[in-house]
């Protein structure tokens, strides 16, 4: 039984403040919870969960762990998921920034005001398929504890370091290497895969900022040359692409 | 004004029952309606649209095409979207079907089960940046014409063809070559891009079918050897990796 003030906690985490103020955020769904406890990738001291979860993985579960039971309403109340889900978990922000010198030794990506809950998860989903351990977001990204972006991840929100990162600082360390997708920029086949550096990807509808464009060691372009009148790639495929090619 | 039988009718578009019964579907949101109307993608005969719509784009509307004047409000009660728009229109299903031996010159995208309307849509969107020209779809894939599905391919549901084949007639046609995305594929760099055939697309959680990976040309994987922890790529990505791959 979920008592009206955990019930009322756990609703504020939907909302960026709550979760800064709190450091904590929900994780929702059997699998992506599963893997999260599985693997300890996070902290974990709160689950609701249905009595079929309950019966199924309760076994599991370090005892450190509150499992509170509840009904598929209960649940539904405090999920931020229209169609209701059997599990929920409270989890721990993690602390720590990864410092800008990283990337002198491997590719990170740079995300420019990236605002699509659903594209902010899939983009750290393929950083972690393509072993891209640091992303940097600019300040104005989505935040990446948001609902959304924890469900379209996977699990790999847990798995990729995320730090936030002015433009203003990327653009001091440009030396480092700064490889700014835009559809002005260098058909990707005619580029050589750089080994380290930032791979930086622009907002949904704007692309690239052009204080970034300016200051990249290149700018690159996925070719579209048979395209039938696409304007654009989705910003996530374009990611995965330009990663496919960075090896 | 918009009268209670025509906002009825719009809304019962929302549902693909009557979307096949009157063979019409809506799209919203100004860019793509624009575009709709400027390139003539779709037979429109009906738009509803806020006054600000119509006084920036009113007089570039044919004749043939009745504009109704809705408030925000209206437009509100009959938008599929969560966030009210300007303008929504009614535009005529495309009819024809394209033959499979299409792909003996060209090719093709043959989604297997594709159930996400943001990933179809995106995956329209990015064949037709790669000019894919014609996806084939099995009768278990979303709906084309879901509103999600409009509006994430942008326009590109317009310019590409959509036809929906049986995975049995897909592999009695399997001398046209098909070459099947699967997890345990052999690497792309490992295999020659093909010049026609088929690129098979599996459902988001059981991927590529098993009959149709029996009766592959080729199984193709995207190597993911540094990975972190992901088990997948998402399928809209990982069909940009391999129609870039396809050049």
């Amino acid at each position: 039984m979920l008592s009206k003030n955990k019930a009322k906690f756990i609703r504020s985490l939907q909302l960026r403040k709550y979760r800064q103020k709190y450091h904590k955020f929900t994780v929702e769904g059997v699998k992506i919870v599963n893997d999260l406890i599985r693997e300890k990738l996070a902290r974990v001291d709160l689950i609701c969960a249905t009595d079929t979860w309950i019966s199924r993985y309760g076994s599991h579960i370090p005892e450190d762990i509150e499992v509170i039971p509840v009904s598929p309403k209960e649940l539904g109340k405090v999920s931020s998921f229209k169609t209701p889900n059997e599990v929920l978990a409270v989890a721990d922000m993690r602390e720590g920034t990864i410092p800008v010198e990283t990337a002198q030794e491997e590719i990170c990506l740079y995300l420019d005001a990236i605002r699509d809950p659903g594209n902010m998860g899939t983009i750290l989903r393929t950083a972690d398929w393509f072993g891209v351990r640091n992303v940097f977001v600019s300040p104005d990204c989505v935040d990446i504890y948001n609902p959304k972006v924890i469900q379209s991840s996977m699990a790999s929100i847990f798995r990729v370091n995320v730090t936030t990162l002015e433009s203003d600082v990327l653009i001091a360390h440009s030396a480092l290497g700064i490889y700014a997708s835009s559809l002005e920029g260098k058909p990707l086949p005619d580029v050589i895969p750089p080994k380290s550096g930032f791979i930086v990807m622009g907002n949904e509808s704007q692309g690239t900022s052009e204080s970034l464009q300016n200051h990249a060691t290149e700018r690159i372009r996925i070719p579209g040359d048979k395209k039938l009148g696409a304007e654009s790639l989705n910003v996530a495929v374009a990611t995965g692409i330009i990663l496919a090619w960075a090896g």
